[in-house]
């Protein structure tokens, strides 16, 4: 028997495929960008006080206390914050809520992956904006980008190489398209580029700042992210929301953790430092590094393929992308300094051979 | 300045209305259905237990163990289950793989009112198929929808009346529409009902069943639903699943409380004997009370809009929909035996003056 027949571009869909998650305690876990730091401790006694009553009973269906601390410190209108499921989430209701099918979604390339699986379900027309490190230039990309966009995912610092956006070019950019939906996906902005909120606190009514507690607050396994935008953007999303889309753990997680922002910025500082030291060493070993704004590198290497295999015999776990244009690279998340440490004891061992 | 515009039928959606959520922790709240007894102690361990790690890295994508245990108590494969952020969320993927725009989507009413939202996103159309407890029954409503329609939500037990469906009438629903996806949502069926898993494992490649922990395993805060049909269905709504749906603390509470069935069985027995008490109760007080096969009651009397506020006066949350057919009736969710008695004392004050 055959069974009922899925929508012809769901049929066509390739599945998102995320980084290797080992269960391995001893790996060390380069590969997919958390921040490998514990969360601030306010966040364990936060669960710890959650109660049976928080875990048998609905959680906040629209986060309030979480959102109105988000927007107390980012000096926006609680009506301005919607939280997600991971910042996935609010990418994916940006395309669910302003892309019809047959429309135009822009994103540099190459970015985060993610992107196409969204423009795929909505059954729209991906269009990418190619840039590289031997030119056009990110901005020069983005200058020479088509008009008529439904949404672009404009992403600062861009992964895997973290270059960071210059903001005047996102501003003209969102100025030419007042009827694009532009959406500055910031993950990973804490580690360094300039946020789009600026523009949105300007007033531009088409750009929307999406942030992860992922990649900057240790949260990764709590899956909480959040948009930033007009009221009106705002109001739009929360109707394709999940009604109940963050549980009670993931809410009371992510508060503690927003709120502790001295533990943050230490944390962030330390990975900064590392990251820059990281570089150098691995410069030193014959990698081409370009300036990464992020929590992570991408090492260039004419033998990265073969090196990636390496890495894991040495079980330190990093990203490979079997893509063109990355297969020479090798996409290495900033854990604990002992971390790093471990890694380019590697490398060194690996590049000397 | 104006915006950009979102899609016309997220303009004209109206967003599901979850009911009240007060933080007020002396309310006996009675108005999500939620198991207001607290959840198996294994749950409580299980999120203790859960470490740092489990926090800063990404969740497993897949919630391989989850499932692994699901689908052995169930007696299907492991590929024949996937997890979700609520039922909630599997109900939608349904939506979201197989209804194209313009298709037809049916389910039986008064039901479930967070399936329109679904239609409405899909730009499809809602096709009701009416029953009423004056007639006709909800298997004479089954047994007279059209036949067109690309999917179908069946609830059984139904809310708001919690009546159960007949398990033939949903066989023989499924097998006249080999190209509909029937999907049996059975968020309530732990206190009754027969479940269509048997159809599923009879081999109808069309029958998709899904479950919530938020009815029976006191975990509606921790938001955690399921979907079990064939490996085929399954792996199309792997598709349109966000890549990490469920956090690390959703996926280690609900294998806590899957694996202590031992608890949940006690537990729902006990409901199950307060609301069979409660019926008798209320309809001693002249309401009329359909027998439910859920952990609520929809109690029916003249007056329901009037008492509601006055329960409400009394500390007590029940459910009232201002909905056509609904409008002389009380939701009441069953709650601790302590609870029960504090709405069944209150009401007889109330329907005595």
């Amino acid at each position: 028997m055959t069974g009922p027949t899925p929508r012809p571009e769901v049929a066509a869909m390739h599945a998102y495929v995320p980084g290797e998650q080992p269960k391995d305690a001893r790996l060390v876990k380069l590969n997919t960008n958390e921040n490998n730091y514990p969360p601030s401790p306010k966040v364990l006694e936060a669960l710890a006080a959650l109660g049976e009553r928080r875990i048998a009973r609905y959680p906040d269906p629209v986060c309030g206390a979480l959102r109105e601390s988000i927007a107390r410190t980012l000096a926006v209108g609680p009506s301005q914050v919607v939280v997600g499921n991971g910042s996935d989430e609010v990418l994916k209701m940006a395309a669910e809520a302003y892309v019809s099918p047959g429309e135009r979604v822009g994103c540099l390339w190459p970015t985060y992956s993610l992107y196409p699986v969204f423009v795929q379900k909505a059954a729209a027309t991906e269009v990418r904006f190619p840039w590289s490190l031997d030119g056009p230039t990110q901005e020069e990309a983005l200058e020479a980008a088509p008009a008529d966009l439904a949404l672009a995912y404009l992403t600062t610092p861009n992964p895997p190489f973290g270059l960071p956006l210059d903001l005047d070019a996102v501003r003209r950019f969102a100025l030419r398209r007042p009827q694009t939906l532009v959406v500055s996906d910031e993950a990973y902005i804490a580690y360094g580029g300039k946020s789009a909120l600026e523009l949105v606190r300007e007033g531009l009514p088409n750009v929307l700042v999406t942030r992860s507690f992922s990649k900057s607050h240790s949260l990764a396994g709590m899956r909480v992210g959040f948009a930033v935008g007009s009221a009106e953007i705002v109001a739009v999303l929360n109707k394709v929301k999940d009604s109940y889309n963050l549980n009670a753990t993931a809410q009371a997680a992510a508060q503690a953790a927003w709120e502790d922002q001295a533990y943050t910025d230490a944390v962030v500082a330390r990975i900064v430092a590392s990251r820059e030291r990281t570089a150098v060493r691995l410069r030193g070993l014959g990698f081409q590094v370009p300036p990464s704004a992020g929590n992570f590198l991408f090492a260039l290497r004419e033998d990265a393929p073969a090196l990636f295999p390496k890495f894991r015999d040495h079980n330190i776990l990093v990203r490979w992308f079997d893509t063109p244009g990355l297969r020479n690279g090798l996409r290495v998340s900033i854990g604990t300094d002992d971390e790093m440490e471990t890694f380019l004891r590697a490398a060194e061992a690996l590049c000397s051979q």
